[in-house]
C-alpha cells in the first residue's frame, strides 16, 4: 500500500510532526515475517509521562522514530498463527513488546522479555521507544506481534467504547500505577504516599482508591494536579515547601512515614522546599525511601537510567546517590522497573467494566485531541498541566 | 466485688437470659493468674450469627455460659505485665483467644492457638463458646488475657465513638469476611460469589468492595437480604429459584463462574430451587464449590464441624458427601477454619477511619439493642431478619 | 510417510499392544494447522501411574489410542512460527498441552488450558488421555504444539543424555511431585507426610529432600517400596498395621500430624490395618487431611474423578465421603488438581544438571525397556513393583 | 549477689577484656521489671561478623558494654509471666531483642520491633550492640526478656548438647544467611551467587544447599575460604582477579548473571580485580546488583548504615553511589536489614535435627574457645581466618 498511516514522529527534541507513513506489515523490526502479528487500526493512543523524556531529549531516539505506546485498537488483520484474536475484536495493547516464549515471559516477567526477535540488545522491548526499533502507535495503524499472548480483548465492543477513556489506560499508566502499589506491598488498609501527581501518579492514587488503601498522600509541586487530587479522596503535600516531607506525613496521618511509598517521578526529579528548583537524580528515589516505615516496601515506577542530563559522570552512567546506609535499620525492599502490563490489564479492565472506579476520569482529567493536535499537545503536557491527552486518529471516540 | 456484672447466658436452646455475675477477675479459666491480662467495660458487643447456632442446640455449650464473642470496651484495669494497653484505651478484642506465645500464634495462626492455658483440650481458644471456658462478652464487663498481644487500639477516642457501629465489627465478622476473601484469592478486579447475606456474608461483600473486586454476587433465600445488597451495588442470585447456580451466574457474568466463591454459610445448609427446603451440611460447600473457576478458589468461613442435627451417622461424625470427585479436574483449592482476626483487624480498622467503607451500616443494617432487649434479639435474629445487632450494655453508643 | 512410527495402543482393558502409525504431521487434533508446532522423536517415555488407570479401565480411553504423556524428545521439524526452539534440540515435554494464549496460560495454570483448540469439552488437555484426543508419546515419534512455549530445552545435549534417567522425570513426576509439596506448603524444614510409594510419590519424597524438608515420613502397604524409601533418608510407615495414623506419625516425630501431607494415591484407595483390603476413592485423601496439623496444608497429586468402579452412586459421579467437618477446626487448606508441570521444570532441570538429586535414581529405581517390551512392563507395573519404567524406542539411552 | 558473671566486655577498639559483673535481674535496660523474663546460663556464645564493626571501632558503642548476640543457654530462673519456658529448657536466643506485642512483631518484623521498653530511639533492639542497651552474651549468664516469644525450645536436650555446634549457629548466623536468600526469592533449582566467604556468608551457602539451590558461587578475596566452599559443593570466584564478576559468573554458570544474589559483606567492602585494595559502602551492594539478572532479587544482609570510616561526607551520613540508574531496566528487587530469626530458626533446627545439613560444621569451620580466650580469638577473626568461633564459658560442649 501508499504511505496511508499517518503517525507522529520525533524530529528532533521539542520537534514533534505528524507524517504519512507506509502501512504497516506483519513484519518483525529485524524483517522477519510475523505469523503471530495482527494490524491494529488505532481507536486511542494516549501521550504518556515517559514520551516527554523523549520529547525533551532526554531519553534518545533516532530521527523519524514513531511516537507513542499506550494503544487500543481494533483488529483489522491477523497472521497465520493467530487463532484467539478475530478480525473485528476492540483490544488494549500492553506497552511492552513480549514473545511469550522466553523464560521471562513464561513467568510473567513481560517487561524483561528477552526473546532476540523482540530486542537483540537488551531484555526488553517497547513500541515507540527505542527498545527493539519497535514501531510506535502515535498513528492510524499499528503492527503487534505475538497477538493471542499479547492483546487483552474487550468483552463487548460497545460497552468499551463507552468506557474508551478509561479502558485507553489499561496499555501502559493504570497497570503500571498498580504495579507500582504492589511492588509496594499494599492491600487494603495501607497507607500510601504517591510521589509526583502527573497521570501515572494520579494513576496511582485512583488505583490505591481501588485496592482499598486507607490514607492515600499525593506530593507535587503544581497546585492544579494536588487540587484534581484533594477532590478525589485523597491527601496532599505540597513539595516547594519547605518542610520536610516525614514531618509534612505526620500532619496528616499522626505517624511520619507509610506502609507504602511509590516513586512516580523518576531521575528528572526535584527536591523538596528550597531544593525544589534543583534537580537530581536520586531526590524522587530518596524521598520515597525516607517516606517509608520500617518494615513498610518502597515502588520504584519513575524511569531510571544512565541520566544524560546530570552534572557528574557517575551520574550520567546510572550511578545515583542514594541513602541506602540511613535507611537500612528499615528494613528497607525496594522494587523498581517497568510494569509487566500483563499482570494486571485484565482484571482492572474488570474493574473498569463493573464501575468500580467512577472516579477515574476525573482524577486523570483526560483530553480527546486529533493526530494534527498532538504536537501541540507535547508542548502543552510539558508544561506540568493536570491533563491526560489521548489521540483518536480516527474520530471514533464518543464524547 | 459482688455479683455486679450483668450478662447474657445461655440457660437452655431458644433460651436466653439477663443475669447479674460476679465481676470478672484477671484470671485464666483454669484459675492461674493472669499478669497479661485486662478488664473491659464493654462498650459494643454483638450477636453473631454463630451465636445463633448455639441458640438454636445445634453447638452445645454448658447451661449458664456467657454468650458472646464480639466484642469492643475500655480498659479499666490492667495486669502487672500489660505493657502497651493502658487504662482509658478503646479497644476491639479479636474473638480468638490466643496467646502470641505458641508456634500457631507466631506464624500469624491465632486462630489455632495450642497454649493449653487457653483450651487444653483443641488448639482453639474463642470466648463465649464451648472452646476452653471462656467467659463470653455479652455483659457489661470482660476480662481478656494477652493483653499487649491481643488488643487492638483506637487511635482516638472520639473519633472511634463516632465510627463505633462499623468499628464494633472488627471484633469478628468484617475480619472474618474478609479474611474468606483473601483464602479465595479475591484481589482488584476479580470476581466473586458470596454464599448467604447474613450479617457475615454481607460483611463479605462490603468487604469485596472495599478491596475492588469486580462482580461481587450473593446468593440468598431472603428477599430483603437481597435488596440490601442489590441497593449497594451487589449482584444477586435468589437460591430458592429451581435454576443451576451455574447458570444464574451465567446469566448475571458471562461466565459460568466466579474466580473467587466464599461459604459464609457452614453447615446448616439448604440446597438449590426444589431443594431449597431440605437441608445438608454440604450444600454451601458443594455450591461454592461449583461457582469456582479452575484455577481460581474457595474460602469456607461458614462453621462446620460434627453435625449433631445430621440424618446420617457420618455426617454426625464430621464426614460430608463432597464433590471433589467433580472438581478435581479443576485444580480446586479449598480453604476454610476460623479466621486470625489480628492479621486483618488493623487494616480493615484504618480503611473505616479514613472512610473508605461508607456503604458498611448500610449494608449490614446495625440496630443497637440494651442488654434486656437480647434475648428477644436472638428471637427475631433467628428468624432471618437482615438486622445486626449490637449490644450498648451501658449506653454509650451515639444515637 | 507410510505407518512408520511404531506406538503403544490401548486395545483394551489390561491389553496394550504395540502398532505401526501414520508418522505424526504437525496438526492439532481437529485438524487445524499447528504452525506452532514441532515433532520430535523420543528418546525417553516413560510408563506412569496413572497409565494404570488406563490399563485397568476405570480411566476409559478410545480403543486404539496410543498411550503415554512422559516424553523426552529431540526436535526434528519445527513449524513456521517456531522461532526459540531449533532442529536437533533435546528437550523434554510438559503433558499437560498448554497453548501459552488463554487467560489460565497466561497464569501459569498451564493443567487448565481453556483454549478449545487442546480440548474443546474441557479446561484441560493432555498427551495419551481422553483429554482432548492427544496422541500420546509412547512411540516413535510424537507431534507437540505450541512449541516455544511448551518444550523446555536441555543448554548441553551430551550432559543431558548422561542424565537422561533423571531428566526423563521431569515431563510429568517429578514437577507433579515437587507441586504436590508446593501445595501443601512444604520449604526447608518442614515435616512432611507422603501418601503412597508409587513412582509420583517417590518422587515427592526426593523432592522433599531437595527442598530441604526435615522428617519426611512416606506412607505404603508394600515393603520393598518402603525400603527404598529408607535407604534413602526418609522415614516409613506400613498402612497395613493396625495403628491409626497419626499414632504412627507421633511414634516418629515426637507430633501425631506434620506440617504438610501429600496424597500421590488418588481415588483408588485403600484404608488403614483391618481396612487395607477395602477401596474407598476417599480413603487417601482423609488419610492426609487426618495427617496435617493445624495451620498446615494438604496437597491432592493423585488422582479424583467421577469413579465408575465405586459402588454407590454419589461417589460414581464424583461425590465422596470426606472428612471435612471433623477437620474444620485445624483450619485445614486443601489444593488438588493436576500440576502445571511448566511451572517447576525448568528450575528442576537444573537441580539434576547441577547433581542436587543424587539420590534420585535410587529412589525411583528406574529401569530402561525397549517398545516391545512395554505391554509386559505395564502388567508387571501393575503388581505394585518398586520400578519406573522408561521406554527407550531408539535405544539412544546410554546404558 | 556479687559480680558472679564473666563477660567479654568492650574497652576499646581492638581491646576486649573478661571481667566480672553483677549477675544478671529480671530488669529491662530502662529499669522496668520484666516479669515476662528468663535468666539463661549460656551454654554457647559466638563471635559474628558484626562483632568485628564493634572490633575495630567502625561501630561505636560504649565503653564497658557487654559483647555478644549470638546465646544458646539453659533456662535457670523464670519470670512471674512466663508460661512456655521451663527451667532446664536448652534453648535459642535471637539476637534481636523482640517484644512480641508491637505492630511490627505481630507481623513476624521482629528485627524492626518498635517497642519503647526495647529501644526508646528506633524501632530494631539487639544484644551487644548499641540498639537498646542490652547487655550482651558473651557471658556465663544472660538477661532474655519477653521470654515466651522469644525462645525456641530444643525438643530435646540431649540430642541438642550432640548438635550443639549447628543449633549453636540459629540464634543469628543461619537464619540470617537463610534470610538473604530468602529475600533473594532462592528456591529449589535457583542460581545463587554469594558475596562474602565469611561465617554468614558461609552459612548463606550451606543454606543455599538446603533449600536446593543449583549452582551456588561464592565469591572472595581469601583462598582458605573459598576452598572450604570448593569442597562443600558450590563454585567459587577469587575477587582479586582482575576480571568482570559478569564474566566470571558466565565462565561458570554460561550465563552472566545469576537469579539470586545476597551481599553478605556490608560496607566494609572492597572491589574487584585491581580495586581489591580499594573500600567503599557500595563496593559489594553494587556487585550484587551486577550479579543479578532481570527479574532475579538481590538480598542484602551485610550491615549497612551511616559509614564513620567513609572518606565523603555524604558516605559518612549513608548516602552511597548505588548503580541504580544502570540496573533499572532489569526489574531490580533489592531487600535489606537485620533478619527476623524467628521467622526461620524453629524450621532451621528441625532441618539440623534431622540431619538435613550434615555439611554445616565443615563449612563452617567452628572451633570451641573459653571465655578466657576470646580476647585473642576476636584478633584471629578479624584477619580474615575461615574459623567460626564459639564460646563455651562453662565448658559444657561435648568435644
Amino acid at each position: 500500500m501508499a504511505d496511508n498511516n499517518r503517525a507522529v514522529v520525533f524530529e528532533n527534541a521539542r520537534d514533534m510532526r505528524v507524517e504519512s507513513l507506509a502501512f504497516p506489515k506483519l513484519e518483525m523490526p529485524n524483517g522477519k515475517s510475523a505469523p503471530h502479528g495482527v494490524i491494529l487500526r488505532i481507536v486511542a493512543t494516549n501521550i504518556c509521562g515517559s514520551d516527554l523524556h523523549i520529547y525533551r531529549g532526554s531519553f534518545p531516539v533516532p530521527q523519524g522514530m514513531v511516537m507513542g505506546h499506550e494503544m487500543t485498537g481494533e483488529v483489522i488483520e491477523v497472521g497465520t498463527d493467530v487463532e484467539r484474536v478475530k478480525v473485528g475484536d476492540l483490544v488494549s495493547v500492553p506497552f511492552n513488546v513480549a514473545c511469550g516464549r522466553c523464560r521471562n515471559c513464561k513467568a510473567r516477567h513481560t517487561e524483561i522479555c528477552e526473546n532476540e526477535n523482540v530486542n537483540p540488545a537488551v531484555a526488553c522491548g517497547a513500541y515507540g521507544f527505542n527498545l527493539g526499533d519497535w514501531t510506535g502507535g502515535q498513528a492510524e495503524y499499528l503492527f503487534v506481534p505475538y497477538a493471542d499472548f499479547q492483546l487483552l480483548r474487550f468483552p463487548d465492543r460497545d460497552q468499551a467504547m463507552e468506557k474508551i477513556r478509561d479502558l485507553a489506560l489499561l496499555s501502559d499508566i493504570l497497570p503500571t500505577a498498580f504495579h507500582g502499589l504492589m511492588e509496594a506491598g499494599a492491600k487494603p488498609g495501607s497507607t500510601v504516599y504517591i510521589a509526583g501527581a502527573g497521570p501515572v501518579g494520579r494513576c496511582g492514587a485512583a488505583a490505591a482508591r481501588l485496592l482499598g488503601a486507607s490514607c492515600i498522600i499525593v506530593g507535587d509541586y503544581y497546585q492544579d494536579r494536588l487540587d484534581l487530587m484533594k477532590n478525589n479522596g485523597c491527601e496532599t503535600i505540597d513539595l516547594s515547601q519547605d518542610v520536610p516531607l516525614t514531618d509534612q506525613i505526620e500532619a496528616i496521618l499522626g505517624e511520619p512515614m507509610v506502609d507504602c511509598a511509590v516513586d512516580y517521578v523518576g531521575l528528572e526529579a526535584h527536591g523538596i522546599g528550597r531544593e525544589a528548583e534543583d534537580m537530581n537524580p536520586a531526590y524522587a528515589l530518596n524521598q520515597v525511601i525516607d517516606a517509608t516505615r520500617p518494615g513498610g516496601a518502597t515502588g520504584v515506577i519513575g524511569v531510571y537510567g544512565p541520566d544524560p542530563l546530570a552534572k557528574s559522570k557517575a551520574e550520567q552512567e546510572g550511578t545515583f546517590p542514594i541513602d541506602f546506609g540511613k535507611a537500612w535499620i528499615k528494613s528497607p525492599r525496594i522494587s523498581a522497573g517497568q510494569a509487566p502490563i500483563m499482570h494486571y490489564n485484565r482484571e482492572l479492565m474488570m474493574a473498569i467494566l463493573w464501575d468500580r472506579m467512577p472516579y477515574l476520569s476525573d482524577m486523570l482529567n483526560t483530553k480527546i485531541i486529533s493526530l494534527d493536535e498532538t504536537p501541540d499537545a507535547y508542548a502543552t503536557f510539558d508544561t506540568g498541566v493536570s491533563d491526560k491527552f489521548i489521540i483518536d486518529p480516527h474520530s471514533l471516540v464518543p464524547a
